[in-house]
Protein backbone atom coordinates (compact mmCIF):
# COMPACT_ATOMS: atom_id res chain seq x y z
CA UNK A 1 0.00 0.00 0.00
CA UNK A 2 1.51 3.26 -1.11
CA UNK A 3 0.85 6.34 1.48
CA UNK A 4 1.29 9.49 -0.87
CA UNK A 5 2.53 9.53 -4.37
CA UNK A 6 4.21 13.17 -5.03
CA UNK A 7 4.70 13.74 -8.49
CA UNK A 8 7.75 15.79 -10.01
CA UNK A 9 8.20 17.08 -13.11
CA UNK A 10 8.79 20.51 -14.70
CA UNK A 11 5.66 21.43 -16.85
CA UNK A 12 3.03 23.09 -13.93
CA UNK A 13 -0.08 22.15 -16.35
CA UNK A 14 0.91 18.54 -16.30
CA UNK A 15 1.92 18.13 -12.94
CA UNK A 16 -1.66 19.85 -12.46
CA UNK A 17 -3.55 17.53 -14.77
CA UNK A 18 -1.92 14.74 -13.03
CA UNK A 19 -3.41 15.80 -9.84
CA UNK A 20 -6.62 16.61 -11.10
CA UNK A 21 -6.55 13.01 -12.55
CA UNK A 22 -6.15 11.24 -8.92
CA UNK A 23 -2.31 10.19 -11.00
CA UNK A 24 -0.31 11.76 -8.29
CA UNK A 25 -1.43 13.27 -4.77
CA UNK A 26 0.96 16.44 -4.52
CA UNK A 27 3.10 17.98 -6.95
CA UNK A 28 6.35 19.78 -7.32
CA UNK A 29 8.91 21.08 -9.49
CA UNK A 30 11.62 21.35 -7.40
CA UNK A 31 12.79 17.50 -7.32
CA UNK A 32 15.15 17.70 -4.29
CA UNK A 33 11.72 18.88 -1.76
CA UNK A 34 9.79 16.02 -3.56
CA UNK A 35 12.16 12.81 -2.97
CA UNK A 36 13.41 14.16 -0.04
CA UNK A 37 11.09 11.54 2.28
CA UNK A 38 10.53 9.10 -0.30
CA UNK A 39 10.41 5.39 -0.04
CA UNK A 40 10.91 4.68 -3.60
CA UNK A 41 11.56 7.07 -6.34
CA UNK A 42 10.60 6.02 -10.05
CA UNK A 43 12.62 7.95 -12.88
CA UNK A 44 10.38 8.01 -15.83
CA UNK A 45 12.35 10.50 -17.78
CA UNK A 46 14.42 10.64 -21.37
CA UNK A 47 16.85 8.24 -21.24
CA UNK A 48 19.37 10.80 -21.95
CA UNK A 49 18.78 12.44 -18.63
CA UNK A 50 18.61 9.27 -16.33
CA UNK A 51 22.39 9.09 -15.04
CA UNK A 52 22.23 13.38 -14.18
CA UNK A 53 18.56 12.52 -12.86
CA UNK A 54 19.97 9.67 -10.66
CA UNK A 55 23.11 11.64 -9.65
CA UNK A 56 20.21 14.86 -8.45
CA UNK A 57 18.24 12.39 -6.55
CA UNK A 58 20.70 10.90 -4.39
CA UNK A 59 21.63 13.75 -3.15
CA UNK A 60 18.26 14.37 -2.18
CA UNK A 61 17.18 11.50 -1.01
CA UNK A 62 17.03 9.93 2.43
CA UNK A 63 19.55 6.54 3.76
CA UNK A 64 16.46 4.30 3.31
CA UNK A 65 15.16 5.10 -0.21
CA UNK A 66 14.79 2.80 -3.40
CA UNK A 67 15.29 4.49 -6.78
CA UNK A 68 14.39 2.41 -9.75
CA UNK A 69 13.78 3.81 -13.74
CA UNK A 70 11.69 2.77 -16.60
CA UNK A 71 14.49 3.98 -19.33
CA UNK A 72 14.62 1.94 -22.77
CA UNK A 73 18.54 1.26 -22.16
CA UNK A 74 19.80 -0.30 -19.31
CA UNK A 75 23.81 -0.68 -19.06
CA UNK A 76 25.16 2.74 -18.72
CA UNK A 77 21.80 3.69 -16.88
CA UNK A 78 22.75 1.06 -14.45
CA UNK A 79 26.37 2.16 -14.12
CA UNK A 80 25.40 5.62 -13.56
CA UNK A 81 22.84 4.36 -10.95
CA UNK A 82 25.58 2.11 -8.92
CA UNK A 83 27.72 4.90 -9.03
CA UNK A 84 25.71 7.01 -7.14
CA UNK A 85 23.86 4.36 -4.97
CA UNK A 86 27.11 2.51 -3.96
CA UNK A 87 24.83 0.37 -1.43
CA UNK A 88 22.75 -1.17 -4.06
CA UNK A 89 19.08 1.06 -3.86
CA UNK A 90 19.32 2.30 -7.31
CA UNK A 91 17.14 -1.00 -9.34
CA UNK A 92 17.19 -0.78 -13.05
CA UNK A 93 13.94 -1.49 -14.80
CA UNK A 94 12.34 -1.10 -18.16
CA UNK A 95 8.76 -1.68 -18.06
CA UNK A 96 7.28 -3.38 -21.62
CA UNK A 97 4.49 -0.58 -22.11
CA UNK A 98 5.02 1.85 -24.66
CA UNK A 99 2.92 3.86 -26.81
CA UNK A 100 3.32 6.43 -28.95
CA UNK A 101 1.58 9.04 -26.54
CA UNK A 102 2.50 10.75 -23.61
CA UNK A 103 1.87 12.84 -20.71
CA UNK A 104 -0.34 12.32 -17.67
CA UNK A 105 -3.62 12.26 -20.40
CA UNK A 106 -2.49 9.22 -21.98
CA UNK A 107 -2.19 7.19 -18.49
CA UNK A 108 -4.59 4.23 -18.24
CA UNK A 109 -5.06 2.47 -14.89
CA UNK A 110 -4.61 -0.93 -16.62
CA UNK A 111 -1.66 0.07 -19.00
CA UNK A 112 0.64 -2.75 -17.37
CA UNK A 113 -1.68 -5.32 -16.96
CA UNK A 114 -0.05 -8.29 -18.34
CA UNK A 115 2.91 -6.39 -19.75
CA UNK A 116 6.84 -7.94 -18.74
CA UNK A 117 8.30 -5.37 -16.59
CA UNK A 118 12.46 -5.85 -17.09
CA UNK A 119 15.00 -5.78 -13.87
CA UNK A 120 18.43 -6.03 -14.55
CA UNK A 121 20.52 -6.54 -11.42
CA UNK A 122 24.05 -5.64 -11.03
CA UNK A 123 26.16 -7.56 -8.69
CA UNK A 124 25.54 -4.36 -6.34
CA UNK A 125 22.24 -4.60 -6.65
CA UNK A 126 20.79 -5.34 -3.23
CA UNK A 127 17.64 -8.21 -3.08
CA UNK A 128 15.75 -6.41 -0.67
CA UNK A 129 15.71 -3.19 -3.31
CA UNK A 130 14.67 -5.73 -5.90
CA UNK A 131 12.02 -7.20 -4.15
CA UNK A 132 10.82 -3.45 -3.63
CA UNK A 133 10.59 -2.68 -7.14
CA UNK A 134 9.22 -5.73 -8.37
CA UNK A 135 6.03 -5.62 -5.69
CA UNK A 136 5.33 -1.96 -7.62
CA UNK A 137 5.50 -4.17 -10.49
CA UNK A 138 3.42 -7.04 -9.73
CA UNK A 139 0.60 -4.66 -7.71
CA UNK A 140 -0.10 -2.99 -11.34
CA UNK A 141 -0.35 -6.35 -12.89
CA UNK A 142 3.04 -6.74 -14.43
CA UNK A 143 4.77 -9.63 -14.86
CA UNK A 144 8.47 -9.31 -13.43
CA UNK A 145 11.06 -10.63 -16.16
CA UNK A 146 14.82 -10.39 -14.31
CA UNK A 147 17.76 -10.33 -17.13
CA UNK A 148 21.12 -9.33 -17.95
CA UNK A 149 21.91 -5.38 -18.62
CA UNK A 150 23.66 -6.37 -21.37
CA UNK A 151 21.35 -8.77 -22.77
CA UNK A 152 18.29 -6.68 -22.00
CA UNK A 153 20.04 -3.77 -24.31
CA UNK A 154 21.14 -6.83 -27.51
CA UNK A 155 17.38 -7.21 -27.13
CA UNK A 156 15.65 -4.15 -27.48
CA UNK A 157 18.94 -3.25 -30.25
CA UNK A 158 16.95 -6.08 -31.77
CA UNK A 159 13.06 -5.50 -31.72
CA UNK A 160 12.82 -1.92 -31.31
CA UNK A 161 15.94 -0.10 -31.25
CA UNK A 162 17.02 -1.29 -34.82
CA UNK A 163 12.81 -0.84 -36.24
CA UNK A 164 12.78 2.47 -35.34
CA UNK A 165 16.70 3.34 -37.05
CA UNK A 166 14.77 1.42 -40.31
CA UNK A 167 11.73 3.27 -40.24
CA UNK A 168 13.33 6.88 -39.65
CA UNK A 169 15.85 5.87 -42.37
CA UNK A 170 13.08 5.02 -45.17
CA UNK A 171 10.93 7.58 -44.62
CA UNK A 172 14.12 10.06 -44.93
CA UNK A 173 14.95 8.04 -48.09
CA UNK A 174 11.44 8.17 -49.71
CA UNK A 175 11.42 12.33 -49.57
CA UNK A 176 14.96 11.98 -50.75
CA UNK A 177 14.09 9.90 -54.07
CA UNK A 178 13.44 12.43 -57.06
CA UNK A 179 10.11 13.93 -56.66
CA UNK A 180 9.68 12.01 -53.74
CA UNK A 181 6.87 14.77 -52.22
CA UNK A 182 4.92 13.08 -55.15
CA UNK A 183 5.29 9.70 -54.71
CA UNK A 184 4.02 9.87 -50.91
CA UNK A 185 0.61 10.82 -52.46
CA UNK A 186 0.06 7.33 -53.36
CA UNK A 187 0.86 5.79 -50.01
CA UNK A 188 -1.35 2.94 -48.97
CA UNK A 189 -0.41 -0.14 -47.20
CA UNK A 190 3.58 -0.69 -46.90
CA UNK A 191 5.00 2.65 -46.52
CA UNK A 192 1.97 3.58 -43.77
CA UNK A 193 3.12 0.55 -41.26
CA UNK A 194 6.30 2.79 -40.98
CA UNK A 195 4.10 6.10 -39.83
CA UNK A 196 3.76 5.35 -36.25
CA UNK A 197 7.25 4.35 -35.69
CA UNK A 198 8.37 7.09 -37.35
CA UNK A 199 6.62 9.57 -36.01
CA UNK A 200 8.41 9.02 -32.68
CA UNK A 201 10.18 11.64 -30.49
CA UNK A 202 13.64 12.75 -32.29
CA UNK A 203 15.36 13.39 -29.45
CA UNK A 204 13.97 11.09 -27.46
CA UNK A 205 15.73 8.58 -30.01
CA UNK A 206 18.48 9.94 -30.76
CA UNK A 207 19.60 9.42 -26.98
CA UNK A 208 18.43 6.11 -27.37
CA UNK A 209 20.32 5.35 -30.27
CA UNK A 210 23.42 7.32 -28.74
CA UNK A 211 22.93 5.16 -25.61
CA UNK A 212 22.81 1.49 -27.02
CA UNK A 213 25.22 2.70 -30.10
CA UNK A 214 27.19 -0.57 -30.00
CA UNK A 215 24.17 -3.08 -29.72
CA UNK A 216 22.18 -1.26 -32.08
CA UNK A 217 25.08 -1.34 -34.71
CA UNK A 218 25.70 -4.90 -34.27
CA UNK A 219 22.24 -5.89 -34.84
CA UNK A 220 22.04 -3.27 -37.97
CA UNK A 221 25.00 -4.71 -39.71
CA UNK A 222 23.01 -8.28 -39.17
CA UNK A 223 20.11 -6.70 -40.64
CA UNK A 224 22.45 -4.68 -43.83
CA UNK A 225 23.18 -8.33 -44.55
CA UNK A 226 19.80 -10.10 -44.92
CA UNK A 227 18.70 -6.75 -46.79
CA UNK A 228 21.71 -6.78 -49.48
CA UNK A 229 21.40 -11.07 -49.93
CA UNK A 230 17.71 -10.27 -50.44
CA UNK A 231 18.56 -7.24 -53.19
CA UNK A 232 21.18 -9.74 -54.70
CA UNK A 233 18.42 -12.57 -55.09
CA UNK A 234 16.47 -9.83 -57.16
CA UNK A 235 19.41 -8.31 -58.99
CA UNK A 236 20.01 -11.71 -60.00
CA UNK A 237 16.65 -12.91 -61.29
CA UNK A 238 17.50 -15.90 -58.22
CA UNK A 239 13.50 -16.11 -57.64
CA UNK A 240 14.20 -19.59 -55.36
CA UNK A 241 16.99 -17.29 -53.27
CA UNK A 242 14.09 -14.61 -52.79
CA UNK A 243 11.06 -16.55 -51.81
CA UNK A 244 12.96 -19.10 -49.38
CA UNK A 245 13.97 -15.60 -47.20
CA UNK A 246 10.12 -14.42 -47.78
CA UNK A 247 9.17 -17.33 -46.75
CA UNK A 248 11.89 -17.17 -43.27
CA UNK A 249 10.82 -13.55 -42.86
CA UNK A 250 6.90 -14.74 -42.36
CA UNK A 251 7.75 -17.78 -40.43
CA UNK A 252 10.32 -15.15 -38.01
CA UNK A 253 7.12 -13.00 -38.06
CA UNK A 254 4.38 -16.01 -37.19
CA UNK A 255 6.93 -16.84 -34.38
CA UNK A 256 7.00 -13.46 -32.58
CA UNK A 257 3.20 -12.87 -32.99
CA UNK A 258 2.87 -16.79 -31.11
CA UNK A 259 5.47 -16.45 -28.70
CA UNK A 260 4.01 -13.12 -27.39
CA UNK B 1 -24.95 -0.62 -66.20
CA UNK B 2 -23.86 -4.32 -66.33
CA UNK B 3 -26.00 -6.91 -67.61
CA UNK B 4 -23.93 -9.72 -66.19
CA UNK B 5 -20.63 -10.55 -64.35
CA UNK B 6 -18.91 -13.74 -64.84
CA UNK B 7 -16.51 -15.21 -62.18
CA UNK B 8 -13.61 -16.88 -63.69
CA UNK B 9 -11.26 -18.84 -61.42
CA UNK B 10 -9.34 -21.83 -60.58
CA UNK B 11 -10.96 -22.46 -57.09
CA UNK B 12 -14.65 -24.24 -57.29
CA UNK B 13 -15.23 -23.41 -53.73
CA UNK B 14 -14.46 -19.72 -53.65
CA UNK B 15 -16.43 -19.58 -57.09
CA UNK B 16 -19.13 -20.92 -55.36
CA UNK B 17 -18.92 -18.34 -52.20
CA UNK B 18 -18.66 -15.67 -54.87
CA UNK B 19 -21.66 -16.55 -56.97
CA UNK B 20 -23.81 -17.20 -53.07
CA UNK B 21 -22.70 -13.20 -52.60
CA UNK B 22 -24.09 -11.55 -55.09
CA UNK B 23 -19.97 -10.87 -56.54
CA UNK B 24 -20.47 -12.29 -59.90
CA UNK B 25 -23.92 -13.69 -61.50
CA UNK B 26 -22.78 -16.72 -62.74
CA UNK B 27 -19.10 -19.17 -62.57
CA UNK B 28 -16.78 -20.99 -64.52
CA UNK B 29 -13.13 -22.10 -64.20
CA UNK B 30 -12.84 -22.72 -68.34
CA UNK B 31 -11.13 -19.11 -69.22
CA UNK B 32 -12.10 -19.59 -72.99
CA UNK B 33 -15.61 -20.12 -72.24
CA UNK B 34 -15.68 -17.12 -69.54
CA UNK B 35 -14.82 -14.61 -71.42
CA UNK B 36 -15.70 -15.45 -74.82
CA UNK B 37 -18.84 -13.56 -74.92
CA UNK B 38 -17.53 -10.34 -72.55
CA UNK B 39 -17.63 -6.65 -73.38
CA UNK B 40 -14.87 -6.10 -70.51
CA UNK B 41 -12.53 -8.76 -68.77
CA UNK B 42 -10.82 -7.45 -65.86
CA UNK B 43 -7.86 -9.99 -64.69
CA UNK B 44 -6.98 -9.63 -61.57
CA UNK B 45 -4.04 -12.53 -60.72
CA UNK B 46 -1.01 -12.36 -59.13
CA UNK B 47 1.20 -10.01 -61.15
CA UNK B 48 3.61 -12.92 -62.54
CA UNK B 49 0.95 -14.43 -64.24
CA UNK B 50 -0.83 -11.21 -65.83
CA UNK B 51 1.43 -11.55 -69.07
CA UNK B 52 0.07 -15.41 -69.62
CA UNK B 53 -3.32 -14.62 -68.64
CA UNK B 54 -3.41 -11.59 -70.99
CA UNK B 55 -1.74 -13.63 -73.98
CA UNK B 56 -4.50 -16.53 -73.19
CA UNK B 57 -7.61 -14.52 -72.60
CA UNK B 58 -6.73 -12.57 -76.19
CA UNK B 59 -7.10 -15.40 -77.83
CA UNK B 60 -10.42 -16.22 -76.49
CA UNK B 61 -11.78 -12.96 -76.83
CA UNK B 62 -14.25 -10.77 -79.37
CA UNK B 63 -12.61 -8.09 -81.48
CA UNK B 64 -14.71 -5.24 -79.45
CA UNK B 65 -13.75 -6.72 -75.80
CA UNK B 66 -11.83 -4.17 -73.85
CA UNK B 67 -9.16 -6.12 -71.47
CA UNK B 68 -7.54 -4.31 -68.00
CA UNK B 69 -5.74 -5.44 -65.36
CA UNK B 70 -5.43 -5.00 -61.87
CA UNK B 71 -1.27 -5.71 -60.56
CA UNK B 72 0.73 -3.60 -58.72
CA UNK B 73 3.73 -3.32 -61.32
CA UNK B 74 3.06 -2.05 -64.63
CA UNK B 75 5.45 -1.60 -67.76
CA UNK B 76 6.30 -5.15 -68.10
CA UNK B 77 2.19 -6.14 -68.04
CA UNK B 78 1.70 -3.28 -70.22
CA UNK B 79 4.09 -4.76 -72.94
CA UNK B 80 2.55 -7.72 -72.90
CA UNK B 81 -1.12 -6.37 -72.99
CA UNK B 82 0.33 -4.16 -75.93
CA UNK B 83 2.03 -7.58 -77.56
CA UNK B 84 -1.73 -9.43 -77.29
CA UNK B 85 -3.85 -6.34 -78.31
CA UNK B 86 -1.79 -4.62 -81.31
CA UNK B 87 -5.09 -2.30 -81.52
CA UNK B 88 -4.99 -1.05 -78.12
CA UNK B 89 -7.56 -2.61 -76.25
CA UNK B 90 -5.59 -3.40 -73.65
CA UNK B 91 -5.60 -0.81 -70.64
CA UNK B 92 -2.67 -1.02 -67.81
CA UNK B 93 -4.62 -0.51 -64.39
CA UNK B 94 -3.77 -0.59 -61.19
CA UNK B 95 -6.43 0.66 -58.36
CA UNK B 96 -4.99 1.33 -55.02
CA UNK B 97 -7.26 -0.31 -52.66
CA UNK B 98 -5.26 -3.35 -51.23
CA UNK B 99 -5.77 -5.19 -48.09
CA UNK B 100 -4.06 -7.99 -46.61
CA UNK B 101 -6.96 -10.17 -46.59
CA UNK B 102 -7.64 -12.09 -50.27
CA UNK B 103 -10.51 -13.98 -51.87
CA UNK B 104 -14.40 -13.49 -52.03
CA UNK B 105 -14.98 -13.27 -48.36
CA UNK B 106 -12.93 -10.19 -47.88
CA UNK B 107 -15.09 -8.21 -50.51
CA UNK B 108 -16.66 -4.99 -49.73
CA UNK B 109 -19.28 -2.80 -51.52
CA UNK B 110 -17.18 0.70 -50.48
CA UNK B 111 -13.32 -0.92 -51.44
CA UNK B 112 -12.58 1.62 -53.86
CA UNK B 113 -14.61 4.42 -52.43
CA UNK B 114 -12.56 7.12 -52.89
CA UNK B 115 -9.83 5.08 -53.67
CA UNK B 116 -6.95 6.14 -56.83
CA UNK B 117 -7.58 4.30 -59.83
CA UNK B 118 -4.08 4.51 -61.46
CA UNK B 119 -4.24 3.60 -65.45
CA UNK B 120 -1.01 3.63 -67.19
CA UNK B 121 -1.90 4.03 -71.03
CA UNK B 122 1.09 3.94 -73.83
CA UNK B 123 1.12 5.48 -77.47
CA UNK B 124 -0.85 2.35 -78.31
CA UNK B 125 -3.80 2.82 -76.13
CA UNK B 126 -6.84 3.08 -77.92
CA UNK B 127 -8.57 6.38 -76.06
CA UNK B 128 -12.11 5.01 -76.29
CA UNK B 129 -11.02 1.66 -73.90
CA UNK B 130 -9.04 3.83 -71.07
CA UNK B 131 -12.68 5.66 -71.44
CA UNK B 132 -14.29 2.32 -70.51
CA UNK B 133 -12.07 1.35 -68.22
CA UNK B 134 -11.96 4.59 -66.36
CA UNK B 135 -16.08 4.19 -66.51
CA UNK B 136 -15.47 1.37 -64.18
CA UNK B 137 -13.67 3.14 -61.88
CA UNK B 138 -15.70 5.94 -61.36
CA UNK B 139 -18.95 3.79 -60.86
CA UNK B 140 -17.61 2.46 -57.98
CA UNK B 141 -16.53 5.58 -56.43
CA UNK B 142 -12.69 5.69 -57.37
CA UNK B 143 -10.80 8.57 -58.68
CA UNK B 144 -8.93 7.89 -62.09
CA UNK B 145 -5.21 8.87 -61.81
CA UNK B 146 -3.26 8.75 -65.27
CA UNK B 147 0.55 8.00 -65.34
CA UNK B 148 3.34 6.81 -67.62
CA UNK B 149 3.74 2.99 -66.45
CA UNK B 150 7.67 4.01 -65.87
CA UNK B 151 6.56 6.67 -63.31
CA UNK B 152 3.84 4.21 -61.79
CA UNK B 153 6.22 1.16 -61.34
CA UNK B 154 9.06 3.88 -59.79
CA UNK B 155 6.40 5.45 -57.37
CA UNK B 156 5.34 2.07 -55.98
CA UNK B 157 8.94 0.70 -55.84
CA UNK B 158 9.52 3.54 -53.27
CA UNK B 159 6.09 3.59 -51.47
CA UNK B 160 5.20 0.06 -51.56
CA UNK B 161 7.69 -2.64 -52.67
CA UNK B 162 10.64 -1.22 -50.78
CA UNK B 163 8.48 -1.18 -47.50
CA UNK B 164 7.98 -4.82 -48.04
CA UNK B 165 11.36 -5.11 -48.84
CA UNK B 166 12.52 -3.62 -45.72
CA UNK B 167 9.97 -5.52 -43.28
CA UNK B 168 11.27 -8.83 -44.54
CA UNK B 169 14.55 -8.43 -44.54
CA UNK B 170 14.11 -6.70 -40.92
CA UNK B 171 12.20 -9.84 -39.47
CA UNK B 172 14.73 -12.04 -41.29
CA UNK B 173 17.39 -10.51 -39.59
CA UNK B 174 15.80 -10.72 -36.39
CA UNK B 175 15.45 -14.64 -35.76
CA UNK B 176 18.93 -14.60 -37.66
CA UNK B 177 20.81 -12.68 -34.47
CA UNK B 178 21.92 -14.77 -31.67
CA UNK B 179 18.97 -16.30 -29.56
CA UNK B 180 16.84 -14.62 -32.02
CA UNK B 181 13.77 -16.19 -30.84
CA UNK B 182 14.21 -15.52 -27.66
CA UNK B 183 14.31 -11.78 -28.29
CA UNK B 184 11.19 -11.72 -30.19
CA UNK B 185 9.21 -12.19 -27.49
CA UNK B 186 9.80 -9.07 -26.06
CA UNK B 187 8.51 -7.43 -29.26
CA UNK B 188 6.29 -4.39 -28.52
CA UNK B 189 6.30 -1.49 -30.64
CA UNK B 190 8.48 -1.09 -33.29
CA UNK B 191 8.97 -4.57 -34.85
CA UNK B 192 5.13 -5.31 -34.43
CA UNK B 193 4.34 -2.51 -36.47
CA UNK B 194 6.03 -4.18 -39.29
CA UNK B 195 4.25 -7.70 -39.19
CA UNK B 196 1.73 -6.64 -41.37
CA UNK B 197 3.74 -5.99 -44.47
CA UNK B 198 6.07 -9.36 -43.27
CA UNK B 199 2.93 -11.46 -43.12
CA UNK B 200 2.32 -10.70 -47.03
CA UNK B 201 2.39 -13.48 -49.27
CA UNK B 202 5.55 -14.70 -50.31
CA UNK B 203 4.47 -15.64 -53.54
CA UNK B 204 2.98 -12.52 -54.79
CA UNK B 205 6.12 -10.51 -53.47
CA UNK B 206 8.98 -12.66 -55.11
CA UNK B 207 6.81 -11.56 -58.46
CA UNK B 208 6.39 -8.07 -57.76
CA UNK B 209 10.24 -7.86 -56.47
CA UNK B 210 11.38 -9.68 -59.49
CA UNK B 211 9.17 -7.92 -62.23
CA UNK B 212 9.71 -4.40 -61.04
CA UNK B 213 13.58 -4.88 -60.70
CA UNK B 214 15.11 -2.05 -62.08
CA UNK B 215 12.95 0.46 -60.18
CA UNK B 216 13.00 -1.35 -56.74
CA UNK B 217 16.86 -1.28 -56.56
CA UNK B 218 17.16 1.74 -57.54
CA UNK B 219 14.91 3.15 -54.49
CA UNK B 220 16.75 0.43 -52.23
CA UNK B 221 20.37 2.13 -53.28
CA UNK B 222 18.99 5.42 -52.00
CA UNK B 223 17.32 3.71 -49.36
CA UNK B 224 20.72 2.11 -48.15
CA UNK B 225 22.53 5.59 -48.34
CA UNK B 226 20.34 7.64 -45.45
CA UNK B 227 20.56 4.26 -43.74
CA UNK B 228 24.07 4.16 -43.81
CA UNK B 229 24.44 7.99 -43.22
CA UNK B 230 22.57 8.03 -40.13
CA UNK B 231 24.39 4.76 -39.06
CA UNK B 232 27.41 6.79 -38.95
CA UNK B 233 25.92 9.54 -37.07
CA UNK B 234 25.40 6.81 -34.08
CA UNK B 235 28.69 5.78 -34.72
CA UNK B 236 30.53 8.67 -34.28
CA UNK B 237 28.16 10.15 -31.92
CA UNK B 238 27.35 12.89 -33.94
CA UNK B 239 23.86 14.01 -31.82
CA UNK B 240 23.33 16.80 -33.96
CA UNK B 241 23.32 14.83 -37.47
CA UNK B 242 21.21 12.03 -35.69
CA UNK B 243 18.47 14.54 -35.09
CA UNK B 244 18.58 16.67 -38.12
CA UNK B 245 17.82 12.93 -39.72
CA UNK B 246 15.12 11.63 -37.27
CA UNK B 247 13.72 15.35 -37.61
CA UNK B 248 13.82 15.40 -41.76
CA UNK B 249 11.79 11.39 -41.05
CA UNK B 250 9.01 12.68 -39.08
CA UNK B 251 8.85 15.87 -41.26
CA UNK B 252 8.45 13.22 -44.38
CA UNK B 253 6.47 11.27 -42.11
CA UNK B 254 4.02 14.36 -41.90
CA UNK B 255 3.59 15.37 -45.40
CA UNK B 256 2.73 11.79 -45.87
CA UNK B 257 -0.09 11.91 -43.95
CA UNK B 258 -1.26 15.55 -44.90
CA UNK B 259 -1.43 14.54 -48.54
CA UNK B 260 -3.29 11.66 -48.66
Amino acid sequence: VVAEVVGVGRTPASLELARRCGLVDVVTEDVTAGVREAELVVLAVPVGGIPAAVARVASAVGPGCIVTDVGSVKEPILAAGDAAFPDGRFVAGHPIAGMEMSGPAAARADLFQGANWILTPSPRTARGAMHQVASLGTAVGARIVEMTPAWHDDVFATVSHLPHLVAFALMDAVLATERGDERVRYAAGGLRDFTRVAGSDPEMWRDIFLMNRAPTLRVLAVYQDTLNALATAIRTGDGDAVIARLRRAKRAREEMLHRT
